[in-house]
């Protein structure tokens, strides 16, 4: 059931042009994926209430956007050049690689049991069973050229984390923004690991984007501001509208955390995946002084925090809640999803599919629809949609009967259509439908915008 | 003076914090910029209005966001493989690699005539004359390698354009938009261009960000709409603000055009560089049926539109309009830099540095200033900035003279500063300064908002 949910869901996201395949017309790609229209509209929207919440709305934060090629320096010192790797085997009769961790937990899933030794393990690819090589270390990271050579010089990589360039500019963001710890800097932007297995449609991609917040504390206040920021998160979600059933909290065990954290909390969101239902949307993670440390140590500049109220310095520690904006969206959508029952014309009831989207997170607020396409209706509509469109993402249709037009814009979470009917052209009113509760109100035109900037509040 | 001005410019930026050098603590790049607090608002807000204008604001037009990853058989059929590339020279003695186009325009500008050949071009690396390899292609592509291992089946360009994400995209956002000609899909996003000489601040890097449309038409109104987007672009910078004075059209002949356009115009900015003081800002072109013809030929799939009243079928013309990101940045803040005599104290002038920006681009819209640090003061100050921030970018200044925190934010383009004094505590009311005419005017603490919101329509 809840795969199948999932997959209509995904089939939704297809069929409605929020998410394409990348390259689609070329046999398409499982690297990364296109936002249609309304993937745009609502990856922006989420973008821009995370910014709100955690940037704008806030004494103690900054926001960066720094680039997303970084020198090689930069990925030396983070310790990712070294670890951020992956064990790889390769079949020894068909040749293709695999991730040997993959391959275990795999083999688990299907058998109930750790298999014993790669013995045991089976070639999904061409069915050859325990014929593997050692496994070698490969490299997450993409790497490509700068400059009129292809040399080690030019050299650089493609940043797994919008972190680091946060870490560089420490120093300069301290000088100009003249704040003090406890303080934070956001950024929202790309970032690119070489997945060997990407999968489960946007969850896991090889070019991703993240929103992700560095706050620098004094090491003795870090613990108390871990768990701050964790119950920040959890609520950030939570006001946007997702079901606390389908989140949960997952204290990552230190053999499995990045190699940079003394401590890590993953905020998980019940997808609905085979094998395991739920996935990680985003982890809080206590980096302490590892980065600037790190940094300060491998390009000599001093990336200390002189106190000038105490006189200490020390290098601050860091904690970090690192969001996947591309999988926070999957969440939003699947966490809105339903199939209602509701009743028809003919006494009996129809399905319908609605997106109970936050209006702060619909990618189209209105939609106009005139009731019938007519030389009267169709400019008093259009007239309608063109102011409104000054405020807000409008969508106009005038194709079709009227109860599937609402049914087009309850699947795709839209909260309010203004229906434009022949009586509007005596008393000057639409009907103004709300989505969830599907309640029909007879709204004035020159008090509509009031009305539905009641619904569409910070949206 | 143009160079002057463009110097102390550039000089603000980094000082404020709008614009740092990436990776500048290891020795930074001239690849790469990134953007400060201040920056990365600024170039939001530039964004959001561009959005709000092309994309939400019309009804013919709508938004996509493709990956900067695309497959190399994309880049094969939009001829960026064979013909986007630059003819390279090498100094015989010290083996440094030059544009040869860049080399003959600087012996050009220097000379006041046209070399005969390269062997009266000196090396500005080594000094050497004469002394260069004959030209060879090079390629602005920067590319990677996907999957687990680094050969030809897994090499991906990163997109020079985002324009292609489109094209590939066409048909199913014609699917999904239930759009028809003329209609136009808008995208914003990072390019990647392996630039041999990047310089002149962020006007020419190696990663940049760009504000494209591309606009489909029936071939027969092609060259009405290249007018019209021509115009509407003009009319963009002119609407926030940019000097007309400081922008011209440059009409570009066949031979420099871009290899699919059938006709360019460049909109071009007076930046005040060495040289050429004028740069180009953006580009409107006739990229005919050119992308769509190509995507047909090699992928197979129709990109075709059938158009049911008229029955006729056609590849549409594509007329893209296609704005630099970072260099609208980098034009809005030269255009709006002033520094102005302004009456003192003492009888006499001081200068003033102040950035004109209209308020809608503005980094920070409204700075709360208690007048001194001050237990009754600084808190009724805190609350009138957390109340603020709700609504728009606040700043909060609490340190240093009045007189000189209103310097701080008329240099960085705030248009409002709200000032907490004594008489605040007695009558509830605040001085609002603006940053033009710095008039200062009384308002009720009540009716702040409302005063502000008036000044801040759009923002």
């Amino acid at each position: 059931m809840a795969q199948n949910r999932l997959d209509a869901v995904i089939n939704l996201a297809k069929r409605r042009g929020f998410v394409f395949q990348a390259g689609e017309i070329y046999g398409g790609s499982r690297s990364a994926w296109d936002y249609g229209p309304l993937g745009v509209a609502l990856k922006e929207n989420i973008k821009r209430q995370w910014w709100k919440t955690f940037v704008q709305g806030r004494d103690d934060m900054v926001g960066l956007d720094s680039s997303i090629i970084l020198p090689s320096a930069v990925w030396q010192a983070s310790g990712h050049v070294d670890t951020f790797t992956d064990p790889l085997v390769e079949c020894l009769q068909c040749h293709k690689r695999h991730r040997q961790d993959h391959l275990e937990e795999a083999f688990e899933a299907k058998k109930g049991r750790a298999a014993a030794s790669m013995d045991e393990i089976t070639c999904p690819d061409c069915g050859t069973t325990g014929k593997w090589t050692e496994p070698q270390l490969f490299s997450g990271l993409m790497k490509t050229f700068l400059g009129p050579v292809d040399n080690e010089a030019g050299q650089h990589y493609l940043r797994p984390e919008t972190a680091q360039g946060i870490f560089v500019n420490f120093s300069n963001v301290l000088t100009v923004s003249r704040k003090k710890p406890p303080f934070g800097i956001g950024q929202v932007g790309k970032a690119f690991r070489n997945e060997i297995t990407p999968g489960n449609f946007i969850f896991r991609t090889r070019e991703f984007e993240q929103m992700e917040i560095e706050y620098f504390t004094h090491p003795d206040e870090a613990a108390a501001w871990f768990d701050t920021w964790v119950e920040a998160c959890w609520q950030w979600f939570l006001d946007l509208g997702v079901d606390e059933a389908n989140m949960r909290r997952f204290d990552v065990p230190e053999e499995e955390r990045a190699h940079y954290s003394a401590g890590t909390i993953d905020i998980e969101y019940r997808f609905g995946f085979q094998g395991s239902e739920w996935g990680e949307l985003m982890g809080i993670a206590n980096r302490t002084d590892y980065d600037l440390s790190s940094h300060s140590s491998a390009s000599g500049k001093d990336l200390v925090y002189f106190d000038q109220a105490s006189g200490e310095r020390y290098t601050p520690y860091v904690i970090e809640p690192s969001f996947g904006l591309t999988r926070s969206l999957m969440a939003f959508l699947v966490d809105a999803y339903d199939e209602e029952e509701v009743p028809n014309a003919k006494g009996g009831t129809d399905t319908r599919t609605v997106l109970h989207l936050d209006p702060r997170l619909a990618p189209i607020k209105v939609a106009v629809l005139p009731l019938s396409r007519n030389e009267q209706l169709s400019p008093l509509a259009r007239d309608i949609a063109a102011k409104l469109r000054g405020l807000w993402a409008i969508d106009f249709d005038d194709a079709g009967a009227i109860g599937r037009r609402y049914r087009r814009q309850d699947e795709v979470g839209t909260p309010y259509c203004v229906t434009v009917d022949f009586d509007s052209l005596e008393d000057g009113a639409v009907t103004v439908r709300e989505r969830d509760s599907m309640q029909q109100t007879r709204v004035p035109i020159a008090e509509l915008e009031a009305h539905l900037a009641q619904g569409l509040v910070g949206a």
